[in-house]
Order: C-alpha cells, then structure tokens, then sequence
C-alpha cells in the first residue's frame, strides 16, 4: 500500500478515530466495536471497517478492535508517535491562542519558533518565547528541523509568506490565513477556516 | 433538488469558491474558466463544472462564469447574503482571538453575545461585548435570534455544553474542543482541530 492509495478523505478519518480511541484508552476501556467506534465519531461501522482495512487487519470478527492496540497502530500510522517542531508566522491574537494551546505539548507538537513582520512585536515574549522577525526565517527553519509551519497572518500575506516557507524547507502548512494557497504539489497545506465551515452549514439551515 | 441530495464534500468546497470569486470581483476580473477557479481552489475544471451543476446552468461552453453573477449565486445558495447571529461559548484565549477576527463582520457574522462558567472571567469586556455566565444561555439565544453557536471551551465540557445549545434552540454548532460531539441528526456540526489537520498532514510527510 503507497501513501498516495488511501484517499485523502479516509486520512482526515484517522485523527478523529485516534482521537475517540484515546479517550477510551485513558478510561480504561479494552474493547470497542466498529459501530461504538462508529457512533462516536458520525460515520458507520462498515465505513470504520473500510477505513481501515486500508492498513491491515486490526480487529476480529465478533470481538471488535482491541483499543490501545488500535490506538498505537494509528499513531504509527499517521506518525503521531513522533516529535515535530512547528514554526508559527503571526503573533496576533490568533498567534497567542495557538501559543497558549496546551494540546499541541499533549499531542507531541512543539511551537518551537514564532516570527512576525511587525517591528512592535518583534522582541516581545509569547509564551515562553520571543517574536523574532521574519528575516530569521531561515534560521528558525534549520535550528529547529522544522518541517510544519503554521500560517496565522493576513490573508493578503498568506501566498507571499508561504512561498518564503516553502524556500525556507517547511514541507506541510497549517493555514488559518481565508486564502488558498498556490504551491508545488509535493507541499500539503491543510486549511482552516471559520468562515468556510460557517458557511458550509449555513446551507443546512 | 433537495438540499440533502448534494454530498457534503461537495457544500464543504462552495465557499472555496465563493471566496474565490469575491476575490477576484474586488480585483475587477469579469470572467473566469473553470479552469481557472480550479487551480485557485485545488481542484479539477471537471470537478468544478460537476459541483455547480448540482444547483443549476452558471456557465456557457467556451466562455466561463460571470464572477459577481457565480458569487452572487454561491452566496444565495449558501445563504450567506443573510445576516447570521452567532453566541460563542468560552472567553479564555480562542474566546478573544475569535472575537477580535474582522472576518466575521465582513462575511455576515454577528458574534452577538459571549458567555463562560468561569466567574472570574463574567463581566468582563470582550471586544464591544461583556462575558455573561452560562445562566443566560437561554436568555442570550432568544434576546439575539442566534442559530448557531461556536464553542470554545475544553474538550472535558464540549458535550455538556453543546446539549445545553441544543435545548436553547441552536441548530448548527462550529465546535473548537477537540472532541466528538454526539447531538441529535437534525443538528450540523462542523468541527475545527489543528491537532486533526496537523495528524492528517503528518502521515504524508
């Protein structure tokens, strides 16, 4: 099985199950069904079990999927049992949210570097560090071993800086910026967006 | 065609457009290919030509798709030409970065009221606004007409929380707690994780 065969939509599943599969984990629960696992995170049992068997044989016929077992085997997967350095672009409000996040510690995330463009931010603490400015990029980049950054700057900053990114050898962005980014396929930027989510449930209503 | 009939992949990729075309109207463009649209959102011309035709004929062959008369109609479908009221659940960082985003207001969000069960932070100013406690949840919901709720508090309280937005009459939540919500079909949830987006984007790299 290459990478490239699971389709993307199954790989956003995958958090969400290790996810749910942690939290019973940390309860102390051994055992859990497709359709407990189903109903917990809004899809079916045989879409669990499709999902899946992308990867191998991970539960038993009648006896369910056997919870820390499962949950180790996606954190290899998606490679979450690993420590990853992030570089974050912003230090506005949105930047001080994500500093302050304490999830990404819990999640093997390290905030490691923050830059700003703007001289009065330049110097000042966030978090338990300093804002240095995007002339360090580079720098930040290769002492850190960075290869995820965060985008949390103006939408008409978003293409600009994430071509420096790029330059610099991040090779995934976070963009929270309300712009789609265009980059060499071989970067993978995920999106987030509230006012694209707002959006798209809004139509329900 | 019932609006149940769309795939949701489908409704989650409109306001790419939508934003897209917005963007480009600002910049003057009259016309854009599908083409065109498709490289900006990262999708096929094929599949661009494929999600409109779920609402009806936008385009003609050979010549495009009027930008502001596509946009316009995005926005109907999207029902985001209407004015939306919005209670935000949860002052602490998120609470304030969300608060303090212009976006909201110049896509038709109106964070109207923000409530929190921390006694310490009620009162407070938050942006134009003062935190209320969870007591006026009720209140809040009826007094600003609100239908949707973002909710920003820890993952520990997100299910507690998001039933008590339920009973208030919120039909649609934006959930920021990094947790599954199990609510009633009738009820749209859309969810925002940096963690989920960063684990997804680490199994490729």
């Amino acid at each position: 099985m290459r990478r490239t065969d699971v389709p993307d939509v199954v790989i956003r599943r995958l958090p969400l199950y290790l996810r749910c599969l942690t939290y019973m984990a940390e309860r102390g629960q051994s055992v859990v069904s497709s359709q407990e696992l189903g109903a917990w995170v809004g899809v079916s049992s045989a879409q669990i079990r499709k999902d899946l068997s992308y990867f191998g044989e991970f539960g038993r016929q009648g006896l369910g999927y056997e919870v820390t077992y499962l949950r180790d085997q996606l954190r290899t997967i998606l490679q979450a049992d690993k420590r990853w350095s992030i570089v974050l672009v912003g230090a506005g409000a949105l930047g001080h949210a994500l500093v302050n996040y304490r999830a990404f510690e819990s999640w093997n995330y390290d905030l490691s570097a923050v830059l700003d463009n703007d001289p009065e931010k330049v110097g000042q603490p966030i978090g338990d560090l300093r804002v240095r400015p995007m002339e360090d990029l580079v720098a930040s980049v290769h002492e850190t071993g960075a290869k995820i950054a965060i985008l949390a700057v103006p939408a008409e900053a978003a293409q600009s800086v994430a071509e420096q990114l790029v330059a610099a050898g991040i090779r995934a962005i976070l963009n929270y910026a309300p712009m789609n980014l265009v980059l060499p396929a071989e970067i993978h930027v995920s999106y987030i967006d509230p006012i694209a989510s707002l959006q798209s449930t809004t139509f329900y209503l």
